[in-house]
């Protein structure tokens, strides 16, 4: 599979079925628009499948892991040993995206990208794409090759296509993966011409050296590698992550055969910028699903041109504001099938 | 039942129960304070209900409809007839609030708190707690007595204990009255000292000669009532509406059981501020559902001190953003129930 084609594939947004969908939304029984977002969620999500009344019954969440020789620089708050440690968590079903899934009944399909080493899951329900054993420390060359880049990629779209062939209606998006704010805040910091101090926040909750330790991090990473922000495979590369070069696959992937992705917060954004680097196409089919407590995450999603559903003060990851966007996704979708019209119940317009 | 008797019923919440659920908080395996307002939402819940692991299953909206004799001034996009048309909406399922409670797993009490006219009911699910056939237009004179203010709320409070001895876990408020939004501009105004050009929208969606119509049915209002805002019951009684005061009385009968209560927008919101200048102690039992895209709704909330959980631009009512808050609130708690802790999963802590 050449990635290329696969981002010829992605087509515009159905401009008939988001008409039809919008009409549909104005003869149902409440004043025009007063649904808010939910309405054009509802039409977006129209657009995306092609149908005026978009059907979400089978989600998935697809949680990614991978380390991050940057971790060496003392940009975590975490040990590396967690990303394994929380791996083994989500298969056992004991972390926040498992409890919110079952919440909103997605399923979780938990991938190691490419963890420091290999994990010992006895559940036989880990998916296992390991691109390397975690990645280079970028503050002194480049994270990965050009090739574990276009890996790590490709095997994110087939994971998105296997979901897709097994019915999922919308994907979500997260990630595990000690350190993997610091990757995330330097693509943002490329992408955007931007200062480390802007874009990286505490992660998992550093304290104020660490803070500075991840900014120099961040700073020695961009003046060493030079990455180029014309070329999203050269910035995944050279500052990304394994787990990082995964979800830039889902969204593709899930782009190319119509289908939405929920997409989770801090990393899932910088996953999402590169993904529109790579394939612009791709932005129509992004929903951001939650506004990151994250330092600088506000900027990505401005810089994407995408409005967050949810402002909870996240800041976990692993998919959590998804699972609870697919929520809102998959409600509104009923608010246009299962509403009765004007005419239906009988009830007068406005006058 | 003496309306002062359950007021003083009300009991802070739990201290302890919230300590100790926020220390478990910071044992699930998670960076402590990263689910942000979930976790605040599952240490409020604790407090409400007194346990540690607060659980939410049985959720019930009680949707509350009353007619507005300012109806008359023209201050709604929408003729007086769908107050009742909207109430058999209700009854068949097909309004909005039904699909999003159905969503959630919610149930919906529909109650005629007092429409124009007796609602013909077919399906015999109607509860029916009328305090008369609409209330007075407010722009010259009271909108009810002071008796029928009483007994608005009296049955509100009679509603959600029936409810609460029916198993429920949590109340969502929601309204239909058109015209509503009026007495509820009216409210906030008086109790927070405010000229109605700051608090008043357009509703469902009037025009400009609408708002202004609005804007001078509410200036009379104050002006020929003189409402004393130290006084719930005069406030409600000259310038509020039978629905108003039902929720009122779901507010603090809900309270007064240490149960949660959902409250929705901008209707919702004006019950509230009358509640809590009832019943002050109520305010810890109240949980703002979202932001309504109705004017002066962010001072209002702003004046009660409860941040909204939601932000879509909804501006329907009937429950509906209490429908998604509910969810949340939900999901909230299952995190604490659900969750493995660093011990139980082997997770490393903090270094």
């Amino acid at each position: 599979m050449m990635l290329d084609e696969v981002i010829e594939q992605i087509q515009p947004l159905d401009q008939s079925a988001m008409q039809a969908a919008r009409e549909r939304q104005n003869m149902l029984t409440k004043p025009r628009g007063s649904l808010g977002r939910l309405e054009e969620l509802s039409i977006q999500l129209a657009g995306i499948t092609g149908r005026t009344i978009p059907t979400i019954q089978d989600k998935v969440i697809i949680t990614m892991a991978g380390d991050h020789g940057v971790a060496a620089e003392g940009v975590s708050a975490f040990p590396q040993e967690v990303t394994p440690q929380m791996v083994l968590n989500f298969l056992r079903g004991g972390a926040a995206i498992n409890v919110l899934a079952r919440h909103v009944g997605a399923r979780v399909v938990v991938v190691d990208m490419g963890a420091a080493s290999e994990i010992q899951d006895a559940s036989g329900k880990l998916v296992r794409r390991r691109a390397g054993s975690g990645t280079a420390n970028m503050a002194k060359g480049p994270a990965m090759t050009r090739e574990q880049a276009t890996e790590s990629i490709r095997s994110g779209i087939e994971i998105a296509l296997a979901e897709i062939a097994r019915g999922a209606d919308i994907l979500g998006t997260g990630d595990m993966g000690i350190g993997n704010t610091t990757p995330s805040a330097a693509i943002a910091c490329v992408l955007m011409n931007q200062i480390p101090e802007k874009i990286a926040g505490r992660g998992t909750g550093i304290d104020d050296d660490g803070l500075k330790r991840k900014i120099s991090a961040i700073a020695r990473a961009l003046d060493v590698n030079k990455p180029n922000a014309k070329d999203g495979l050269d910035v995944l590369a050279k500052v990304g992550g394994f787990e990082i070069g995964g979800l830039v696959g889902v969204m593709i992937g899930a782009a190319s055969k119509r289908k939405p992705v929920m997409a989770d917060g801090f990393i899932s954004t910088a996953a999402a910028m590169i993904a529109v680097t790579l394939a612009p196409q791709c932005k129509d089919y992004l929903i951001a699903a939650h506004r990151s407590k994250e330092n600088g995450h506000h900027w990505m999603l401005e810089w994407l041109g995408l409005k967050p559903l949810l402002d909870l003060d996240l800041r976990l990851g692993e998919g959590t504001g998804a699972a609870l966007g697919i929520s809102l996704a998959e409600a509104a979708c009923k608010i246009l099938a299962g509403m009765a019209t004007f005419d239906e119940a009988g009830v007068s317009d406005k006058e």
